[in-house]
């Protein structure tokens, strides 16, 4: 009977875990699916509209946000308006045994992938991370009492349903990034405060299903990709940095460590401020979508290509941003001048010099990149759609690595030792930037992980540790998580 | 003052744990400077006794080993016998709140450090990574109880302790391999039942110190280094497995699942032996030192390279063991016969067809090598000295990887979708197989970080974790894991 029981336990266990991983993989395979044609389509709508003309080319532009934006909310507030923002504080106040009943219904998740791919296919600079973790939670949630109403044994009591939830939380994390070990780490930090070691397997093995399914279901949709390689891969050389370097990878850190402090100070006065401020009140929350109407005007028309957007690479996706951003090459040097591996191509220069052979400093680019999307990812995480905050933090920070590093190449155009084949990678420095911004805003020393796993290589481990240590300690000892910040909010 | 206590105890607690990493990276540095001397003038010596004549190359082979073997026996001996043995299970009991104090004594300590060095001087089939762990628990001890005496507030609780002591075996691990997240995640789930997320920090900034000046001090001691590189570099490229080999990974998980079963339970059944049989007894405890040279003997004559030795590399140490496993190229094809970067070069595989232009069959070598090794490193973990018992687990399950990599690569000479360019790698198979079966042996998941911090590349994650989880999930049920198995035995 007792063999009996271990064999139900373990299979229901396993099952469970499993099933959980597949099916949130086929979710995130499928939304990013959906996500991806619709911001290419954007793209394809503004180039047949640029042929017509100019303010053509402008409506398409922003009435396609627009539509998007406003369909998202519309979508949101009438299904279940607890789908808006992030959905890592309620998950958060959840596992502390805080029952917040109406986030995790079937509802909800409707409401908050619908949403989430609406909101995400209009291009505004907002994350897919946390809500994703919340779908997460919400499919667990749903699993676990589906099972507990088939068979009243299992998932009744509650310690079991909490083991759910972090489980769920890991797959969230781990089938966005298909990062699963990062996934565990990071939902841990981020949702837990005691951790049961045996859990961690639990976690493990619906990770790790979650990673594969996504990985191949991407191979299966993406006939190009032959292998299984990360989803940033990145292609720095072993000796891709030395150790003279790593002082000036603290730096970085230290850098993004007060960065980080500081972004987080604006979220709250930018959410208090739309919360409280009266005259805000009168002006917007008359109706529902009049503040997501002036804020995604406000984006389209930063990011209009032919504009401003010019000196922030406004086309681009943070996607292909980031691919620009971790590239190998140095940017700063010009092709034809003199050709290494190090140069990078034309048409990657072209992205941040302000268009085709455009002859803007690249640092001019890059400071206008960092500063317009600090404000303008802070201004959309007010928006009454569900965004998280991850994904802006980390290219914030991918943009401030680049720019130091570039300047560090500048400053040693001969690499740091001064011989000929030792030179700088700024591609490294964006790593690590981006690691330590959004650790130290998440308060996550795990963000490491996951960009191991998100570029496929582990070169960069001490440069990446460095920062993220520094980045953590300033902004710890300065300001609470980003999401303890909004949880104190919300009370 | 409350900002004051707030400094004090950052810097306290900060510099603490510091001191600990750093203390650490030297004594590890120290002891693996002086074990890879101690293990070249063998070879040394043996070479030159070649010259005289075969007897004398027995003779030194036997004797230098047997030296230092007596040696670690009566120094561990008379010093501290707590240093016996591998030391994580004392520390995994120490950490659930059973003082043993006598396990962490500055007496223990120095045991423990001469005693592992002159031991695994020797070469015997031995690990460093177990008998690390106790050496950092035992050092962070001795800082805890330092500044408690200096200042009654800090350390002076239990708490406070058991927190350092969690940091102390994360330390242990992170400077053994120069790998601090798959460190800190390893000795959690080793010695931890519950965590608390608060610790996870500290851990990680000791462990990163310790990896940080580990690799910094191996550059400054070893001119030839450059750049900042892993342990066991390896070089495969991205595209090193296809989605179609995950099932053959997935068979070798399962193999290095039931294979690590069978492990712990051979492992007490000559433990038991040794400690209960009578005529064993009788014969091998009248004196200290009969046993530890019955046991050199075995060994030496087992690995003597003119002997037997040839099957199972013998004149090779673990290290290059390793690096021969790990490459990137197919032991199976002769070099010369077609020339393509997958072929080994000659010198490799001299090692593995018995000596230079033998023609042994590298399945015949690497399957003694795995069952002679299987053996000889259970005799040795018997021994009164100390010893770990992850490296070795680590190499058989190399090489039992190997093995099935090599078979697969020349069922599929043309790779597995039979186009020219898509090679098997039985290096990969290697790596994961190595993974498989310590993780099975521990019931640690973490190994996978271990893995891919170890080789400075993750673009085999999937395969690793799959293999990891197959193999876990069998040897957790079948079996308890080594450490616990040798906590019961000790009841």
């Amino acid at each position: 009977r007792q063999c009996r029981n271990l064999a139900h336990f373990l299979v229901e266990d396993w099952c469970l875990s499993a099933v959980l991983g597949i099916s949130m993989a086929f979710c995130s395979v499928g939304m990013d699916y959906w996500i991806e044609h619709l911001q290419q389509w954007h793209v394809t709508l503004y180039k047949y509209a640029q042929d017509i003309s100019d303010h053509a080319a402008f409506g398409a532009w922003t009435g396609y946000v627009l539509v998007l934006v406003l369909a998202s909310t519309i979508f949101v507030h009438y299904v279940a308006p607890q789908a808006i923002g992030s959905g890592i504080p309620e998950v958060k106040t959840i596992m502390r045994g805080v029952m917040l009943k109406e986030y995790v219904t079937f509802r909800t998740l409707i409401s908050k992938m619908v949403g989430l791919t609406l909101s995400l296919g209009s291009g505004l600079p907002i994350g897919k991370e946390g809500p994703f973790i919340h779908v997460a939670a919400t499919v667990g949630t749903l699993i676990s009492k589906l099972t507990s109403s088939c068979n009243k044994g299992v998932y009744a009591n509650e310690s079991r349903y909490s083991e759910m939830l972090a489980t769920a939380c890991a797959v969230g994390v781990s089938c966005t990034f298909s990062a699963p070990v990062g996934g565990v780490l990071f939902s841990i930090e981020v949702t837990a405060v005691h951790f049961a070691v045996r859990n961690y397997w639990r976690a493990f093995f619906a990770a790790a299903c979650s990673a594969i399914v996504f990985r191949l279901l991407r191979i299966f949709l993406q006939q190009t990709d032959t292998a299984v390689v990360a989803f940033y891969q990145t292609n720095f050389p072993q000796e891709s940095f030395f150790p003279e370097e790593l002082p000036i990878f603290a730096l970085l850190g230290i850098i993004c460590g007060f960065l980080g402090a500081f972004y987080i100070i604006v979220h709250r006065k930018i959410s208090l401020f739309v919360k409280n401020n009266d005259l805000f009140k009168k002006i917007f929350k008359a109706n529902l979508l009049v503040y997501p109407v002036a804020v995604t005007m406000l984006v389209t028309s930063l990011t209009y290509p032919s504009g401003y957007g010019k000196l922030i690479a406004g086309h681009l996706k943070f996607r292909d941003v980031l691919q620009d951003f971790f590239g190998s090459c140095s940017w700063h040097k010009t092709p034809g001048s003199d050709s290494d591996s190090l140069t990078c191509k034309r048409d990657l220069l072209d992205h941040w010099t302000g268009g085709a052979n455009g002859d803007i400093s690249i640092f001019i680019t890059l400071l206008c990149f960092i500063v317009t999307f600090f404000l303008l990812s802070l201004i959309c995480t007010t928006l009454p759609v569900p965004c998280g905050i991850f994904m802006p933090v980390f290219v914030i920070g991918a943009a401030t690595g680049r720019l130091l590093g570039e300047s560090v190449a500048i400053l040693f155009p001969e690499g740091i030792r001064g011989i000929e084949d030792t030179q700088i990678y700024p591609g490294v420095y964006a790593i690590v930037g981006a690691a330590a911004l959004s650790g130290a805003c998440t308060h996550t020393v795990s963000v490491a992980v996951i960009v191991f796993e998100l570029t496929g290589q582990i070169t960069y481990m001490l440069p990446v540790l460095i920062a993220i240590l520094f980045s953590n300690a300033i902004c710890t000892y300065l300001q609470p998580s980003i999401y303890d910040s909004t949880i104190k909010m919300k009370r």
